[in-house]
């Protein structure tokens, strides 16, 4: 099957990885509007070709669009209105509502299948990709009924090729949940990193104390501010609900730490810990 | 020699595993107020016997205090008062400055190293001992020059054989320097697990959703609540701070979401993402 991959970075990298490797995709297109990143892609065998958007659409039997999600949006339209029959669109953005939004009335819409597999790290770029990244995790499927049978199946289909857990879900589930498990740990980091930061043109030594606690809360802040400023954007909504009840919650421990009143602090810090029951 | 571990939890009991497997202790005295905790040690072979606090005192070359902060101020000048003047004290507390405070005039205070190794991890008691918890680590002896040239030989000798890479530095400066990459980074975490385990509430399904970027930012919450409150107590200013400064940042990014500004969310991942060039 010839793979088409839009975006040839960490995510779009991975898959063309893993996908010649499964036996799934025997050729993989590759388009980055990065000209490094596909020069990189080329160099490393990530992908085979390079090609345009319109030599994408006429010969590619499935087109992975792993872009930014702002740019899915504007892209997923023109690429569904050019694309045959035949051909399968599928996206992996980390918001749904928008997405589906933007092909809802278009007459190819059942050609596409909307998608999240819930795989990253915090690093960019076709280097970063790594071959094993979707093995055993989740992915989502959104609005599964509006994509054809033949398109639907040839997705889950790669999903369970890459030994991914396949949830299905409706966008708005999905834009809620994901602001909570995972738009909002990028920003805790991207703060914690501003803060430390900030407090390191008073104390140049301040990173030197800092040991595996702090490496794994912060980590995610090394992430793509172009990837996610537009996540940002998409998902404002459940974004600000979430953050502003993480901010209630800090609060609740600054208060009981200025107050010196450690029975609140252990009371929320038992509360907390019943994550330990969750993952 | 003969080591005696005062609480034989986490960090005392890898304490005394890899003190063992490195030839400088002979023998492993353990105490613990949770008696389930002393009798695992024991089980686990961690330690070699328990004993009563005046046998400790009385036969020990080295006494080791992995016990919460609060109970280090406590316990620690008791200790000195009992102690030969042969024997060494060493606390291994994630704060400094009122550790050092409580023995500041004691006649004994020589015979203390006050130290921090930047090592743990997120689980609790003796079942959670690893061997190489240390090795290739920092840890922080503050005060040095209050310790005396053979107690603070003997410590520098056990942290080196635990191939721990030793920084000295003053209370104050620890204290404040922790707070920005240990103990916010705590609070962060269990603020985010309060967080979404209140979103569970009115949605079941929720850690369903959530993948390696969110595991790595909650990971702390799991953390001993008997451990950290004391240390939130003993270390409150310079925490509040860092967490204000902390909220504060978090503000920008619900204020720039909130108001749909990308080029300000932008500027602040990229001003975050300095963090690569730290760690």
């Amino acid at each position: 099957m010839k793979v088409a991959i839009i975006g040839t970075g960490l995510i779009g990298g991975s898959l063309a990885l893993a996908l010649k490797r499964a036996g799934f995709a025997t050729t993989v297109l590759g388009m980055d509007k990065n000209s490094e990143h596909l020069k990189k892609a080329l160099d490393l065998k990530i992908i085979d070709s390079s090609a345009t958007i319109s030599e994408v659409c006429k010969s590619a039997d499935l087109i992975i669009l792993t872009i930014p999600v702002d740019a899915i949006c504007k892209i997923l339209p023109e690429v569904l209105s050019s694309i045959s029959e035949q051909t399968t669109v599928v996206d992996m953005g980390s918001t749904k509502a928008k997405i589906c939004e933007s092909v809802k009335n278009h007459p190819k819409r059942a050609n596409f299948v909307a998608s999240h597999p819930i795989a990253g790290t915090e690093y960019t770029g076709p280097e970063a990709a790594i071959v094993d990244l979707f093995q055993d995790k989740k992915t989502i499927i959104c609005q599964q009924e509006k994509s054809s049978k033949i398109a639907l199946n040839l997705v889950k289909n790669m999903y369970e090729l890459l030994e991914m857990k396949i949830e299905l879900m409706d966008p708005a589930t999905h834009d809620l949940q994901i602001a909570y498990v995972s738009h909002l740990s990028h920003i805790s980091a991207f703060s914690l990193g501003l803060t430390v930061l900030a407090e390191e043109k008073k104390d140049k030594n301040i990173f030197k104390m800092a040991g595996g606690g702090f490496s794994s809360t912060v980590r995610l802040a090394k992430s793509s501010a172009n990837m996610w400023a537009p996540i940002f954007d998409q998902n404002a909504q459940n974004i600000s609900q979430a953050l502003g009840e993480y901010i209630k919650h800090l609060e609740l421990f600054k208060k009981a730490i200025d107050q010196g009143d450690q029975s609140k602090t252990r009371e929320l810090m038992e509360k907390a810990g019943v994550i330990r029951t969750k993952m």
